[in-house]
């Protein structure tokens, strides 16, 4: 079957999803997204993916396309049209297209695409953990909005694939990890606590970073928010990433240096497991 | 006469001019541009605007989508199409259209997106100067990339605008003056020697600033490239601005205060006089 896309009203064959050239997204990454995992054609976690949505648009003063109800509708039809069974679905909301001008153009309406596709999770990776590049933190110092502005980030997503790793963690001058370029960061330290840097505008608020705080929570793992170096990792007992599409992964090596025994820690597997039932959650009351 | 842009191979009416949503230019800010002036329906200065989007390409390991003088070629023919005598060209360039993943995908071909349209110069605003206010410059650490990744010039931009200032300048933490959201900085100090910011990853290699620099040699003015402070432009005899569009643009204004006798200054209004003089040179030879 041929994907099918929502683009602004209309549901169109992937081959023909299109955008106006003149749309701020493709001039000025003016623009915001989500990925939301897909478990049994039921979205995972859509409340605070469409909250974080919102926070972003509003951020940046983009309107709304519709009311979070309506976009779970369309949502869900995107998935359904699709045959989405486990994948994720992208949705992406830009100001929209104007004669190109830096400043926001008045009376113009937000533009929405959307997309789902299936997609196998992460599993293969995680038996044996993933390795680990770092590179400077170069970006602008609004991470905690989810905008489209990510070169930054694919620039160190690439310098990752060609050291061979899975994931590159930028970090700062003084040494500080803030997060991967599509990942949060996380340690074990060698008390058993978990460790990831606190909310601020250095990083994304990741929602499966929120959901692991809770299951971690749960399962009364002692979280401490707060940064950590390069080195401290390296020491650490065992370091992980979370994300949409990672759920939670088990680092083995970063920069080259094996983290704990080099293959992946209890609290990540522990972490992960409880993730794949998060999960399943959804799939069970579809 | 509807407007034509080229895109992707194509001349095509603008209404029509689009892209696919998996463009990386639109997920990932993953492109480049430039913006040429038009005087006389030929491009000003084409030479150092194709350098330049050359090397952006090449700082982000881009293909060229093709070689310059097939480039010029388009561009002219796009000119011709448009009926452009006086106005801009805009040109994009991006990775190219692959399913949606952060790395640089293998075997894409680039994007490219053409479109002109005549536009008046900025003569209007000149007459009394503009006003400036001043930003934190917040960007990423790569300026000297002509990338579409523009979210902050826009916020920038838009500050700007809601305090009835045409440009915003971006200030670093130690209080130095980088550039402005689309332009370059300039004073001009007691002595009466132009001072601009020295280029660096921190600024665009602006081609206007290039050619002001050319002229005011001949004129035998005396160029200083250092950084300043917003205090010192402030105390500045003169301030101006840059840019193909804002040409040699006199400043009024600094943050609410008036920089020399708040009316456009001899040094500013001499190098907007040669810079028109300048363009008025390709129109000759058209």
């Amino acid at each position: 079957m041929s994907r099918i896309a929502y683009v602004n009203g209309q549901y169109v064959p992937m081959a023909d999803a299109a955008v106006h050239v003149e749309d701020r997204g493709y001039q000025f990454a003016d623009g915001v997204y989500e990925v939301i995992a897909v478990s049994g054609g039921v979205m995972v976690d859509a409340e605070p993916h469409l909250v974080r949505l919102d926070r972003s648009l509003s951020e940046l003063q983009i309107e709304a396309p519709m009311s979070s109800a309506a976009l779970s509708h369309v949502i869900n039809e995107v998935i359904r049209r699709n045959l989405v069974r486990n994948g994720i679905i992208y949705l992406q909301v830009t100001r929209g297209v104007s004669r190109r001008d830096h400043a926001f153009p008045a009376n113009v309406r937000p533009a929405l695409v959307i997309t789902a596709r299936n997609q196998k999770s992460s599993d293969m990776a995680a038996t044996g953990g993933i390795e680990i590049v770092t590179v400077p933190d170069n970006r602008w110092d609004r991470c905690d909005i989810k905008s489209v502005s990510l070169l930054p980030n694919i620039l160190a997503k690439q310098t990752a694939k060609e050291a061979g790793a899975y994931e590159a963690w930028f970090v700062e001058a003084d040494g500080m990890v803030t997060e991967g370029s599509s990942t949060n960061a996380w340690i074990v330290d060698t008390d058993g606590n978990l460790v990831t840097r606190k909310l601020s505008n250095s990083i994304l608020p990741g929602i499966t970073r929120q959901t692991v705080q809770d299951l971690a929570s749960e399962l009364q793992i002692k979280i401490i928010e707060r940064s950590f170096t390069v080195e401290e990792a390296k020491a650490a007992s065992e370091a992980f990433i979370t994300s949409t599409t990672a759920l939670v992964m088990p680092i083995r090596k970063i920069d080259g240096t094996e983290i704990g025994s080099g293959a992946p820690g209890p609290v990540a597997l522990r972490l992960r497991s409880h993730y794949a039932d998060h999960m399943a959650q959804f799939r069970e009351r579809a």
